[in-house]
Protein backbone atom coordinates (compact mmCIF):
# COMPACT_ATOMS: atom_id res chain seq x y z
CA UNK A 1 0.00 0.00 0.00
CA UNK A 2 1.24 3.81 -1.08
CA UNK A 3 0.14 6.71 1.32
CA UNK A 4 0.70 9.88 0.15
CA UNK A 5 -0.78 13.48 1.38
CA UNK A 6 -1.73 15.86 -1.09
CA UNK A 7 -1.99 19.79 -1.35
CA UNK A 8 -5.83 20.10 -1.93
CA UNK A 9 -7.67 22.03 1.07
CA UNK A 10 -7.94 20.22 3.79
CA UNK A 11 -4.26 18.26 2.81
CA UNK A 12 -6.08 14.67 2.76
CA UNK A 13 -3.90 11.44 3.15
CA UNK A 14 -4.60 8.96 0.27
CA UNK A 15 -3.75 5.38 -0.67
CA UNK A 16 -2.27 5.18 -4.12
CA UNK A 17 -4.11 2.88 -6.34
CA UNK A 18 -2.31 2.72 -10.58
CA UNK A 19 -3.13 7.15 -11.07
CA UNK A 20 -5.84 7.06 -8.99
CA UNK A 21 -5.79 8.39 -4.96
CA UNK A 22 -8.27 7.04 -2.83
CA UNK A 23 -9.21 9.62 -0.33
CA UNK A 24 -8.60 8.97 3.60
CA UNK A 25 -10.31 10.74 6.57
CA UNK A 26 -7.12 10.91 8.09
CA UNK A 27 -3.83 9.86 8.90
CA UNK A 28 -4.47 6.03 8.44
CA UNK A 29 -2.00 5.59 11.73
CA UNK A 30 -4.74 7.10 13.07
CA UNK A 31 -7.41 5.41 11.63
CA UNK A 32 -8.54 7.04 9.06
CA UNK A 33 -10.53 5.25 6.58
CA UNK A 34 -11.12 5.90 2.64
CA UNK A 35 -13.84 8.54 1.86
CA UNK A 36 -14.97 6.85 -1.24
CA UNK A 37 -13.64 9.86 -3.12
CA UNK A 38 -11.30 9.39 -5.48
CA UNK A 39 -9.19 12.32 -7.69
CA UNK A 40 -6.25 11.64 -10.40
CA UNK A 41 -2.65 11.25 -8.76
CA UNK A 42 -1.55 14.64 -10.60
CA UNK A 43 -4.42 16.44 -9.30
CA UNK A 44 -2.02 17.94 -6.14
CA UNK A 45 1.24 18.34 -5.76
CA UNK A 46 2.50 15.67 -2.90
CA UNK A 47 2.77 16.88 0.45
CA UNK A 48 5.45 15.01 2.85
CA UNK A 49 3.34 11.94 3.89
CA UNK A 50 3.81 12.77 7.52
CA UNK A 51 3.27 14.57 10.24
CA UNK A 52 5.04 13.59 13.11
CA UNK A 53 5.30 14.71 16.32
CA UNK A 54 9.18 14.15 16.66
CA UNK A 55 11.66 12.74 14.21
CA UNK A 56 14.24 10.94 16.12
CA UNK A 57 17.49 10.24 14.41
CA UNK A 58 20.42 7.97 14.46
CA UNK A 59 23.66 9.06 13.69
CA UNK A 60 27.18 6.73 12.66
CA UNK A 61 24.59 4.24 11.76
CA UNK A 62 26.57 2.63 8.85
CA UNK A 63 30.76 2.30 9.49
CA UNK A 64 31.82 3.64 6.15
CA UNK A 65 30.12 6.67 6.98
CA UNK A 66 31.19 7.09 10.65
CA UNK A 67 34.94 6.90 8.98
CA UNK A 68 34.44 9.34 6.52
CA UNK A 69 33.37 11.51 9.27
CA UNK A 70 36.50 10.40 11.29
CA UNK A 71 34.29 9.02 14.15
CA UNK A 72 34.75 5.63 15.96
CA UNK A 73 31.62 2.68 15.34
CA UNK A 74 29.62 3.77 18.63
CA UNK A 75 28.82 1.05 21.05
CA UNK A 76 25.29 2.14 21.30
CA UNK A 77 23.08 4.07 18.70
CA UNK A 78 23.76 7.65 18.83
CA UNK A 79 20.45 9.86 19.26
CA UNK A 80 19.25 13.11 17.79
CA UNK A 81 16.05 14.78 17.20
CA UNK A 82 15.27 17.13 14.33
CA UNK A 83 12.08 19.53 14.30
CA UNK A 84 9.25 18.77 12.70
CA UNK A 85 9.47 22.79 11.63
CA UNK A 86 12.45 21.02 8.99
CA UNK A 87 9.91 18.86 7.29
CA UNK A 88 9.26 19.30 3.49
CA UNK A 89 8.12 17.36 0.63
CA UNK A 90 8.63 15.89 -2.80
CA UNK A 91 9.97 19.09 -5.22
CA UNK A 92 10.27 21.67 -1.88
CA UNK A 93 13.44 24.14 -1.81
CA UNK A 94 15.97 22.69 0.21
CA UNK A 95 17.18 26.21 1.78
CA UNK A 96 20.60 27.05 2.48
CA UNK A 97 21.13 29.44 5.28
CA UNK A 98 23.69 32.22 5.12
CA UNK A 99 25.02 31.18 8.35
CA UNK A 100 26.66 27.92 6.81
CA UNK A 101 29.30 27.37 4.33
CA UNK A 102 29.18 23.81 4.04
CA UNK A 103 25.49 22.34 4.12
CA UNK A 104 25.72 18.21 3.26
CA UNK A 105 23.13 15.63 1.88
CA UNK A 106 22.46 12.44 4.39
CA UNK A 107 20.07 10.07 2.21
CA UNK A 108 18.23 7.70 4.87
CA UNK A 109 15.73 5.00 4.98
CA UNK A 110 13.03 6.52 7.19
CA UNK A 111 10.45 4.95 9.11
CA UNK A 112 6.63 5.76 10.33
CA UNK A 113 5.03 4.32 13.61
CA UNK A 114 1.96 3.09 13.25
CA UNK A 115 1.01 1.77 16.76
CA UNK A 116 1.66 3.51 20.02
CA UNK A 117 4.53 1.83 21.63
CA UNK A 118 6.86 1.76 24.77
CA UNK A 119 9.83 -0.80 25.86
CA UNK A 120 8.89 -3.19 22.81
CA UNK A 121 11.00 -5.81 22.37
CA UNK A 122 13.04 -6.71 18.83
CA UNK A 123 11.40 -9.66 18.20
CA UNK A 124 7.44 -7.27 18.38
CA UNK A 125 9.14 -4.10 16.82
CA UNK A 126 8.06 -4.46 12.64
CA UNK A 127 4.92 -4.56 14.45
CA UNK A 128 4.90 -0.98 15.66
CA UNK A 129 5.84 0.20 12.22
CA UNK A 130 2.82 1.98 9.79
CA UNK A 131 5.34 2.00 6.62
CA UNK A 132 8.51 2.98 5.23
CA UNK A 133 9.05 6.40 3.44
CA UNK A 134 12.58 8.55 2.03
CA UNK A 135 14.58 11.13 4.48
CA UNK A 136 17.32 13.00 3.46
CA UNK A 137 18.51 14.06 7.03
CA UNK A 138 20.33 18.22 5.55
CA UNK A 139 23.15 18.91 7.92
CA UNK A 140 24.86 21.87 8.11
CA UNK A 141 28.37 19.91 8.19
CA UNK A 142 30.20 23.51 9.38
CA UNK A 143 27.69 24.29 12.64
CA UNK A 144 27.73 20.60 13.45
CA UNK A 145 30.74 20.73 13.94
CA UNK A 146 30.85 23.89 15.57
CA UNK A 147 28.32 23.12 18.12
CA UNK A 148 29.37 19.79 18.82
CA UNK A 149 25.27 19.68 19.28
CA UNK A 150 22.98 18.66 16.35
CA UNK A 151 20.40 20.55 16.70
CA UNK A 152 20.80 23.41 15.12
CA UNK A 153 22.89 21.87 11.95
CA UNK A 154 20.24 19.89 11.19
CA UNK A 155 17.38 21.79 12.25
CA UNK A 156 16.86 24.45 10.07
CA UNK A 157 13.49 24.99 8.48
CA UNK A 158 13.57 22.66 5.27
CA UNK A 159 16.57 20.35 6.35
CA UNK A 160 14.18 17.56 6.42
CA UNK A 161 12.85 16.53 3.21
CA UNK A 162 10.76 13.21 3.56
CA UNK A 163 8.87 11.28 0.64
CA UNK A 164 7.83 11.32 -1.89
CA UNK A 165 5.02 8.48 -0.01
CA UNK A 166 5.09 6.00 2.58
CA UNK A 167 5.24 2.06 1.29
CA UNK A 168 3.55 -0.21 3.52
CA UNK A 169 4.90 -3.76 2.66
CA UNK A 170 8.81 -3.67 2.47
CA UNK A 171 11.46 -5.99 3.90
CA UNK A 172 14.14 -3.67 4.46
CA UNK A 173 16.57 -6.27 5.70
CA UNK A 174 18.79 -5.21 2.56
CA UNK A 175 17.55 -2.55 -0.11
CA UNK A 176 19.47 0.44 -1.21
CA UNK A 177 19.87 3.79 0.10
CA UNK A 178 21.62 6.52 -2.38
CA UNK A 179 21.44 10.15 -2.92
CA UNK A 180 22.35 11.28 -6.86
CA UNK A 181 23.27 15.27 -7.26
CA UNK A 182 22.28 16.34 -10.75
CA UNK A 183 22.56 13.39 -12.03
CA UNK A 184 25.49 11.86 -10.26
CA UNK A 185 25.81 9.45 -7.72
CA UNK A 186 26.92 10.48 -4.04
CA UNK A 187 25.87 7.99 -1.92
CA UNK A 188 24.90 4.06 -2.51
CA UNK A 189 24.82 2.27 0.20
CA UNK A 190 22.78 -0.91 1.66
CA UNK A 191 20.62 -1.28 4.88
CA UNK A 192 22.63 -4.65 5.49
CA UNK A 193 25.63 -2.71 6.55
CA UNK A 194 23.62 -0.60 9.36
CA UNK A 195 25.46 -1.31 13.08
CA UNK A 196 22.14 -1.19 14.45
CA UNK A 197 19.27 -2.93 12.72
CA UNK A 198 15.60 -1.26 12.34
CA UNK A 199 14.10 -3.85 15.16
CA UNK A 200 16.75 -3.01 17.28
CA UNK A 201 16.57 0.80 17.01
CA UNK A 202 12.68 1.01 17.57
CA UNK A 203 13.18 -0.97 20.57
CA UNK A 204 15.99 1.17 21.74
CA UNK A 205 14.19 4.19 21.67
CA UNK A 206 11.22 2.82 22.92
CA UNK A 207 13.09 2.09 26.03
CA UNK A 208 13.43 5.71 26.50
CA UNK A 209 10.45 7.63 24.83
CA UNK A 210 6.51 6.59 23.68
CA UNK A 211 6.59 6.35 20.28
CA UNK A 212 3.71 7.97 18.84
CA UNK A 213 1.73 6.97 15.79
CA UNK A 214 2.97 9.11 12.97
CA UNK A 215 6.05 9.24 14.69
CA UNK A 216 9.43 8.94 12.31
CA UNK A 217 12.65 7.37 13.36
CA UNK A 218 14.87 7.93 10.48
CA UNK A 219 17.85 5.06 10.27
CA UNK A 220 21.45 6.91 9.44
CA UNK A 221 23.24 7.94 6.09
CA UNK A 222 25.76 5.31 4.70
CA UNK A 223 28.90 6.62 3.32
CA UNK A 224 29.33 9.38 0.78
CA UNK A 225 28.04 12.33 2.39
CA UNK A 226 28.74 15.43 0.27
CA UNK A 227 27.98 19.46 0.12
CA UNK A 228 24.97 21.15 -1.74
CA UNK A 229 24.80 24.15 -3.41
CA UNK A 230 21.87 26.34 -4.69
CA UNK A 231 21.22 25.50 -8.49
CA UNK A 232 21.72 21.93 -7.28
CA UNK A 233 19.03 19.18 -7.58
CA UNK A 234 19.24 16.34 -5.08
CA UNK A 235 17.52 12.86 -5.68
CA UNK A 236 17.45 10.55 -2.19
CA UNK A 237 15.94 7.16 -3.10
CA UNK A 238 15.51 3.77 -1.21
CA UNK A 239 15.29 0.93 -3.27
CA UNK A 240 11.86 -0.37 -3.35
CA UNK A 241 10.36 2.79 -2.15
CA UNK A 242 10.83 5.79 -4.68
CA UNK A 243 13.05 8.57 -5.69
CA UNK A 244 12.62 12.18 -3.18
CA UNK A 245 13.36 15.00 -5.55
CA UNK A 246 14.53 18.51 -4.33
CA UNK A 247 16.23 21.79 -5.78
CA UNK A 248 18.67 23.48 -3.52
CA UNK A 249 18.32 27.43 -3.45
CA UNK A 250 19.81 29.89 -1.45
CA UNK A 251 17.60 31.13 1.35
CA UNK A 252 16.76 34.38 0.42
CA UNK A 253 15.47 32.85 -2.85
CA UNK A 254 11.89 32.84 -3.65
CA UNK B 1 -5.18 35.78 32.12
CA UNK B 2 -4.01 32.56 33.56
CA UNK B 3 -4.72 29.63 31.33
CA UNK B 4 -4.65 25.63 32.52
CA UNK B 5 -5.73 22.66 30.65
CA UNK B 6 -8.28 19.81 32.79
CA UNK B 7 -8.03 16.12 32.71
CA UNK B 8 -11.79 15.94 31.86
CA UNK B 9 -13.20 14.51 28.46
CA UNK B 10 -11.66 16.47 26.04
CA UNK B 11 -8.79 17.73 27.96
CA UNK B 12 -10.14 21.11 27.24
CA UNK B 13 -7.92 24.20 28.32
CA UNK B 14 -9.48 26.97 30.03
CA UNK B 15 -9.08 30.64 31.38
CA UNK B 16 -9.15 30.42 35.36
CA UNK B 17 -10.78 33.16 36.85
CA UNK B 18 -10.79 33.04 40.96
CA UNK B 19 -11.59 29.21 41.32
CA UNK B 20 -14.01 29.03 38.23
CA UNK B 21 -12.39 27.56 34.97
CA UNK B 22 -13.84 29.27 31.82
CA UNK B 23 -13.66 26.78 28.95
CA UNK B 24 -12.13 27.22 25.77
CA UNK B 25 -12.96 25.44 22.32
CA UNK B 26 -9.22 24.98 21.94
CA UNK B 27 -6.12 26.14 22.25
CA UNK B 28 -5.92 29.72 22.90
CA UNK B 29 -2.71 30.60 20.81
CA UNK B 30 -5.30 28.72 17.84
CA UNK B 31 -8.04 30.32 18.18
CA UNK B 32 -9.63 28.74 20.73
CA UNK B 33 -12.42 31.23 22.43
CA UNK B 34 -15.02 30.42 25.54
CA UNK B 35 -17.40 28.09 25.61
CA UNK B 36 -19.49 29.74 27.52
CA UNK B 37 -19.00 26.46 29.85
CA UNK B 38 -17.98 26.85 33.42
CA UNK B 39 -16.41 24.15 35.58
CA UNK B 40 -14.85 24.71 39.27
CA UNK B 41 -11.34 24.84 39.08
CA UNK B 42 -11.08 21.72 41.45
CA UNK B 43 -13.03 19.34 39.21
CA UNK B 44 -10.51 17.95 37.23
CA UNK B 45 -6.76 17.54 37.48
CA UNK B 46 -4.47 19.99 35.78
CA UNK B 47 -2.89 18.78 32.56
CA UNK B 48 0.51 20.60 31.30
CA UNK B 49 -1.13 23.50 29.67
CA UNK B 50 0.67 22.91 26.58
CA UNK B 51 0.91 20.17 23.82
CA UNK B 52 3.75 21.86 21.59
CA UNK B 53 5.08 20.64 18.42
CA UNK B 54 8.65 21.32 19.32
CA UNK B 55 10.30 22.12 22.65
CA UNK B 56 13.81 24.18 22.22
CA UNK B 57 15.61 24.32 25.12
CA UNK B 58 18.81 26.61 25.83
CA UNK B 59 21.90 24.98 27.34
CA UNK B 60 24.31 26.71 29.84
CA UNK B 61 22.39 30.33 30.01
CA UNK B 62 23.42 30.99 33.36
CA UNK B 63 26.84 31.66 34.03
CA UNK B 64 26.38 29.87 37.62
CA UNK B 65 25.59 26.91 36.18
CA UNK B 66 27.74 26.43 33.31
CA UNK B 67 30.12 26.38 36.14
CA UNK B 68 29.21 24.07 38.25
CA UNK B 69 29.29 21.58 35.39
CA UNK B 70 32.99 22.84 34.29
CA UNK B 71 31.65 24.56 31.10
CA UNK B 72 32.69 27.81 30.03
CA UNK B 73 30.18 30.59 29.23
CA UNK B 74 29.20 29.83 25.58
CA UNK B 75 29.56 32.83 22.61
CA UNK B 76 26.00 31.85 21.23
CA UNK B 77 23.17 29.88 23.13
CA UNK B 78 23.46 26.66 22.82
CA UNK B 79 19.86 24.44 21.56
CA UNK B 80 18.91 21.05 21.92
CA UNK B 81 15.20 19.52 21.51
CA UNK B 82 13.30 17.55 23.92
CA UNK B 83 10.86 15.29 22.76
CA UNK B 84 6.89 16.40 23.22
CA UNK B 85 6.54 12.84 24.84
CA UNK B 86 8.90 13.59 27.94
CA UNK B 87 6.04 16.43 28.70
CA UNK B 88 3.66 15.50 31.92
CA UNK B 89 1.69 18.07 34.23
CA UNK B 90 1.43 18.67 37.43
CA UNK B 91 1.18 16.04 40.07
CA UNK B 92 2.48 13.59 37.47
CA UNK B 93 5.42 11.23 38.70
CA UNK B 94 9.15 11.85 36.96
CA UNK B 95 9.96 8.14 36.62
CA UNK B 96 14.02 7.58 37.41
CA UNK B 97 14.76 5.15 34.39
CA UNK B 98 16.92 2.20 35.76
CA UNK B 99 19.68 2.64 32.73
CA UNK B 100 21.07 6.18 34.99
CA UNK B 101 22.49 6.33 37.62
CA UNK B 102 21.82 9.94 38.38
CA UNK B 103 18.91 12.16 37.08
CA UNK B 104 19.13 16.14 38.34
CA UNK B 105 16.65 18.91 38.12
CA UNK B 106 16.77 21.98 36.26
CA UNK B 107 14.38 24.64 36.73
CA UNK B 108 13.46 26.88 34.31
CA UNK B 109 11.32 29.93 32.81
CA UNK B 110 9.43 28.74 29.79
CA UNK B 111 7.51 30.48 27.03
CA UNK B 112 4.87 29.51 24.88
CA UNK B 113 4.91 30.94 21.34
CA UNK B 114 1.29 32.93 20.31
CA UNK B 115 2.02 33.45 16.98
CA UNK B 116 3.69 31.40 14.17
CA UNK B 117 7.09 33.38 13.27
CA UNK B 118 10.55 32.98 11.15
CA UNK B 119 13.56 35.30 11.47
CA UNK B 120 11.74 37.69 14.31
CA UNK B 121 13.77 40.77 15.21
CA UNK B 122 14.49 41.04 19.28
CA UNK B 123 12.60 44.27 19.18
CA UNK B 124 9.35 42.60 18.55
CA UNK B 125 10.70 39.01 19.92
CA UNK B 126 8.06 39.14 23.18
CA UNK B 127 5.04 40.20 20.65
CA UNK B 128 4.98 36.27 19.41
CA UNK B 129 4.69 34.74 22.97
CA UNK B 130 1.62 33.81 24.71
CA UNK B 131 2.74 33.00 27.45
CA UNK B 132 4.77 32.25 30.60
CA UNK B 133 5.17 28.92 32.42
CA UNK B 134 7.15 26.66 34.39
CA UNK B 135 9.19 23.77 32.97
CA UNK B 136 12.27 21.34 34.70
CA UNK B 137 14.58 20.27 32.10
CA UNK B 138 15.25 16.88 34.12
CA UNK B 139 17.94 15.32 32.85
CA UNK B 140 20.33 12.41 33.30
CA UNK B 141 23.36 13.65 34.22
CA UNK B 142 25.57 10.79 33.90
CA UNK B 143 23.85 9.51 30.35
CA UNK B 144 24.59 13.22 29.04
CA UNK B 145 27.94 13.35 30.10
CA UNK B 146 29.00 9.86 28.26
CA UNK B 147 26.42 10.37 25.00
CA UNK B 148 28.28 14.21 23.99
CA UNK B 149 24.78 14.24 22.39
CA UNK B 150 21.55 15.30 24.81
CA UNK B 151 18.73 13.73 23.35
CA UNK B 152 18.59 10.63 25.42
CA UNK B 153 19.72 12.32 28.93
CA UNK B 154 16.50 15.10 28.41
CA UNK B 155 13.72 13.27 26.46
CA UNK B 156 13.14 9.85 28.58
CA UNK B 157 9.27 10.35 29.01
CA UNK B 158 8.42 12.31 31.72
CA UNK B 159 11.48 14.24 32.08
CA UNK B 160 9.64 17.53 30.90
CA UNK B 161 7.28 18.57 33.89
CA UNK B 162 5.25 21.83 32.71
CA UNK B 163 3.03 23.73 34.65
CA UNK B 164 1.09 24.11 36.34
CA UNK B 165 -0.46 26.96 33.96
CA UNK B 166 0.46 29.60 31.38
CA UNK B 167 0.41 33.28 32.70
CA UNK B 168 0.20 35.74 30.05
CA UNK B 169 0.98 38.74 32.13
CA UNK B 170 4.43 38.78 32.98
CA UNK B 171 7.57 40.84 32.73
CA UNK B 172 10.23 38.36 33.21
CA UNK B 173 13.39 40.48 32.65
CA UNK B 174 13.68 39.71 36.30
CA UNK B 175 11.58 36.99 38.28
CA UNK B 176 12.89 34.31 40.56
CA UNK B 177 13.62 30.41 39.21
CA UNK B 178 13.68 27.80 41.72
CA UNK B 179 13.77 24.40 42.74
CA UNK B 180 13.11 22.85 45.88
CA UNK B 181 13.59 19.26 47.33
CA UNK B 182 11.53 17.53 49.63
CA UNK B 183 11.34 21.68 51.05
CA UNK B 184 14.58 22.04 50.75
CA UNK B 185 16.04 25.11 48.36
CA UNK B 186 18.45 23.43 45.65
CA UNK B 187 18.45 26.21 42.60
CA UNK B 188 17.33 29.88 43.38
CA UNK B 189 18.21 31.95 40.01
CA UNK B 190 16.85 35.03 38.89
CA UNK B 191 16.69 35.88 34.96
CA UNK B 192 18.42 38.92 35.14
CA UNK B 193 21.47 36.95 35.02
CA UNK B 194 20.71 34.95 31.87
CA UNK B 195 24.10 35.08 29.41
CA UNK B 196 21.33 35.41 26.80
CA UNK B 197 18.15 37.21 27.60
CA UNK B 198 14.36 36.02 26.07
CA UNK B 199 14.02 38.56 23.40
CA UNK B 200 17.47 37.65 21.85
CA UNK B 201 16.43 33.60 22.31
CA UNK B 202 13.47 33.79 20.16
CA UNK B 203 15.36 35.56 17.85
CA UNK B 204 18.05 33.59 17.71
CA UNK B 205 15.85 30.40 16.94
CA UNK B 206 13.09 32.26 14.86
CA UNK B 207 16.49 32.25 12.85
CA UNK B 208 17.05 28.69 12.25
CA UNK B 209 13.28 27.42 12.75
CA UNK B 210 9.56 28.70 12.25
CA UNK B 211 8.02 28.75 15.83
CA UNK B 212 4.43 27.78 15.44
CA UNK B 213 1.98 28.60 17.94
CA UNK B 214 2.31 26.59 21.16
CA UNK B 215 6.13 25.79 20.73
CA UNK B 216 7.97 25.71 23.40
CA UNK B 217 10.63 27.42 24.36
CA UNK B 218 12.92 26.80 27.59
CA UNK B 219 15.35 29.64 28.63
CA UNK B 220 18.12 27.50 30.62
CA UNK B 221 18.30 26.70 34.49
CA UNK B 222 20.21 28.47 37.49
CA UNK B 223 22.90 26.94 39.48
CA UNK B 224 22.36 24.61 42.12
CA UNK B 225 21.32 21.42 39.87
CA UNK B 226 21.26 18.26 41.79
CA UNK B 227 19.91 14.13 41.98
CA UNK B 228 16.18 13.12 42.25
CA UNK B 229 15.76 10.23 43.82
CA UNK B 230 12.41 8.18 44.16
CA UNK B 231 10.44 9.50 47.30
CA UNK B 232 11.74 12.77 46.79
CA UNK B 233 9.36 15.42 45.84
CA UNK B 234 10.30 18.35 43.81
CA UNK B 235 9.12 21.64 43.68
CA UNK B 236 9.90 24.23 40.79
CA UNK B 237 8.86 27.74 40.74
CA UNK B 238 9.05 30.76 38.83
CA UNK B 239 7.87 33.91 40.45
CA UNK B 240 4.75 35.43 39.40
CA UNK B 241 3.81 32.56 37.82
CA UNK B 242 3.76 29.32 40.56
CA UNK B 243 4.59 26.23 41.77
CA UNK B 244 4.83 22.97 39.52
CA UNK B 245 5.21 19.66 41.89
CA UNK B 246 6.26 16.48 40.81
CA UNK B 247 6.92 13.23 42.87
CA UNK B 248 10.11 11.10 41.89
CA UNK B 249 9.35 7.38 41.60
CA UNK B 250 11.00 4.81 39.90
CA UNK B 251 10.67 3.58 36.61
CA UNK B 252 9.26 0.45 37.74
CA UNK B 253 6.74 1.88 40.03
CA UNK B 254 2.77 2.20 39.45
Amino acid sequence: MRIVRLALPGEPYGRVQDDTVHLLSGPPWLGGGPTGQLVPLDSGQLLAPVVPSKIVAIGRNYAAHAKELGHDVPSEPLLFLKAPSAIVGPGAPIRVPSVSARVEHEAELALVIGKRCKRVAEAQALEHVFGWTVLNDVTARDLQKKDVQFTRSKSFDTFCPVGPWIETSLDVADVEVSARVDGVVRQRGRTRNMIFPVPMLISYVSCMMTLEPGDVITTGTPEGVGPLVPGNVLETAVEGIGVLRNPIVADDES
